[in-house]
């Protein structure tokens, strides 16, 4: 990978015209937070929803003409499904995607949407590989893979010319890691512009294919992996790139999928966008760099969040997951006399306090006297946590 | 309102280095979906969450020695206070804002954190109107109206500066009105700069305080007003921009609240933002311009979305509403026999059509006889609507 190739991709991309403007975003909240310059790169903002259409669509925009003729198959439950119908579609050649039958049926309909034959095939992304690559041989497609292509991988690469052309001082670059061919690309490059930059990749705390391959040498399977950052949930990074990713990446770190959860709250209530869990990975781990790399007080910090491919119920669950988890949505029991007035008491310590009743749940079975007590169970939400002890106290009569 | 005076009060604000840029966001969706070219300029991205920052800074920026010493005070429950504070704090002087006690609490913190100091005083914002002006007298602090001033409606005008500089084409744009400050700036600042162009207002169904306004010859006073776009609820627009709203707006028209509540869902879906209802309401109306205007085909077509300041347990409400007016979250019942496996057959059905179980509501008092029969309510997910009749159908053994 030499910078000519990301110039002239990035030039390609430019003058075919596929990409939205994902400006840097300036974040006075997340700035705050760590005590530095940060800004977001917003590939949630991405035509097709992620940065995977830079990738796919460099890679066959640049086949031949029998390649083109022949069209692409590809195999992916996701963003890669989607960036590569919709590069097929632009570029007027067929595409294949093989998704395995539990594959989220709003990315099936996107990419479908894009004009894509979509074979859905085996429970996991594993078996829909080999089919896919089965259908490869068989009819001659070209196979695009998802991240373990160099090409692919300096389609994503692009991406680091933006941010150093809008940013040129930019000193550290946060980058989520799944298969590795967005951190390898964009490390690539951007140490190609500025060698003195400093790359943080960013994994599942339940998927760390990368730590695995640094410590091995190579390339190296997980037994299990699970995490809700679906995007980023591979179980071995790619071969192609891994000497990439082994030069590029100075800081390798985790996150869980906790961290991801209040992480999306985050940038909805500072941001207004929402990203999908492998999209927040890169901005769960600001509050860790300072441990990593040592003081980075007033230093440049990019981080890039890679997609925002959620399923809208998933967003309004996990909303309410960070609001438990900060506090400001709780549930709390009390047992009631059984007598007129004493549920009325509760409610209006409640409202007096400013909280607001999600829930109810009155149930007088119990005690087996059911005329002496009942069990109540309230659901509250309260604009700040340090309302929440206060209201449990008044409520319980203490 | 000259052009002379929008260009140098953009001027004045880029220099100052407060605002966050905005750049036009190409929608794909809405434009397939009314057959035009469609344009987001998102305001739920600037600074502060709305675009309210815009002409309180300019107001504040403007003041005098004198008047910046004394200070400012405004009367607000949302945004503008937030655009107040900010503004009031860049430039170093003291606000104060006096808040109904029914603000939202975020809305009060996020003020209190520009440091301004804020009053709560009165049940609505009316009532919190008159103290401040009382305090205004009391104290000669400078009063900073949210809609009926002139420097205040300059400083909102600065954004179509911004979509006409990006986008000289622009045919339409589209404004949400509320008390009539960014319409009447924008409107007269696009047609300064393109007198071709049109504009379109957009009021809250249940606050349409310009359409009575135009319909009387003035502002007047709308007997009852209500809706969930409460940064768009202002029960009379402003005497001071009446006349410039009166020459600005095209054409007017109103959106339901179910129809806000629909948009945000296509721009979480869509776009990966969210926004405040007030902010939705350019969106939702969109697909009226035909009826409206007439022919739309290939017309190029910028929507303001004026803020994203919203309450994350409401985004959540919202998207469940908004799935079940779509039918892709819905509940069904169904009487089952009391007898082993008849809720496995039910759930292994609701499985192997694609459906999740969000709720089960299992009643054994559903029958006298609670041998015989039980009373089932099922809420659930589905992929897309039309799995939902073959479930229903299905579970009933029809």
């Amino acid at each position: 990978m030499v910078l000519e190739r990301f110039k002239k991709t990035k030039k390609m991309l430019d003058e075919a015209n596929v990409l939205y403007n994902t400006n840097l975003i300036y974040s006075d909240f997340f700035g705050k937070e760590i005590g530095a310059n940060v800004y977001l790169k917003p590939e949630n903002l991405q035509r097709t929803g992620s940065y995977k259409i830079r990738g796919s669509f460099n890679k066959i925009a640049n086949l031949n003409l029998d390649q083109k003729k022949a069209g692409v198959i590809a195999a992916s439950a996701g963003n890669h499904a989607q960036g590569v119908a919709f590069s097929a579609l632009a570029n007027n050649i067929p595409a294949t995607i093989v998704m395995p039958v539990t594959s989220p049926s709003i990315k099936r309909r996107n990419t479908e949407s894009y004009g894509a034959n979509v074979i859905l095939h085996g429970e996991n992304y594993d078996e829909a590989y080999v089919h896919a690559r089965n259908l490869e041989k068989e009819h001659g497609y070209t196979y695009v893979h998802a991240y373990d292509d160099i090409d692919v991988s300096i389609g994503q690469g692009s991406l680091a010319i933006e941010i150093l052309e809008e940013l040129p001082n930019a000193d550290i670059i946060l980058l989520p890691v799944g298969g590795g061919g967005l951190a390898a690309g964009v490390s690539t490059c951007a140490k190609l512009i500025n060698p003195n930059i400093k790359i943080v990749g960013v994994e599942p705390a339940g998927a760390s294919s990368l730590k695995i391959a640094l410590e091995k040498g190579e390339p190296h399977a997980l037994s299990t992996f699970s995490t809700i950052a679906d995007g980023a949930q591979v179980g071995k990074v790619g071969y192609n790139i891994f000497p990439y990713l082994r030069s590029g990446i100075d800081y390798l770190t985790s996150v869980d999928d906790e961290s991801l959860v209040d992480s999306l709250l985050d940038l909805i209530e500072h941001h207004k966008m929402i990203a999908e869990p492998s999209g927040l990975l890169s901005i769960a781990a600001l509050t860790q760099l300072a441990d990593l790399m040592g003081d980075i007080k007033n230093k440049t910090i990019v981080s890039v969040v890679s997609g925002g491919n959620i399923d809208p119920n998933t967003v309004s669950i996990y909303i309410q997951h960070a609001l438990r988890r900060r506090g400001r949505i709780f549930e709390f029991s009390l047992t009631l006399p059984q007598k007129p007035g004493a549920l009325a008491r509760v409610v209006e310590i409640i409202a007096k306090e400013g909280g607001n009743i999600i829930d109810i749940h009155h149930d007088h079975f119990a005690d087996i006297n059911i005329r002496s007590a009942a069990h109540v169970t309230i659901t509250l939400e309260v604009p700040e946590p340090a309302v929440k002890e206060k209201i449990i106290r008044l409520c319980s009569g203490k």
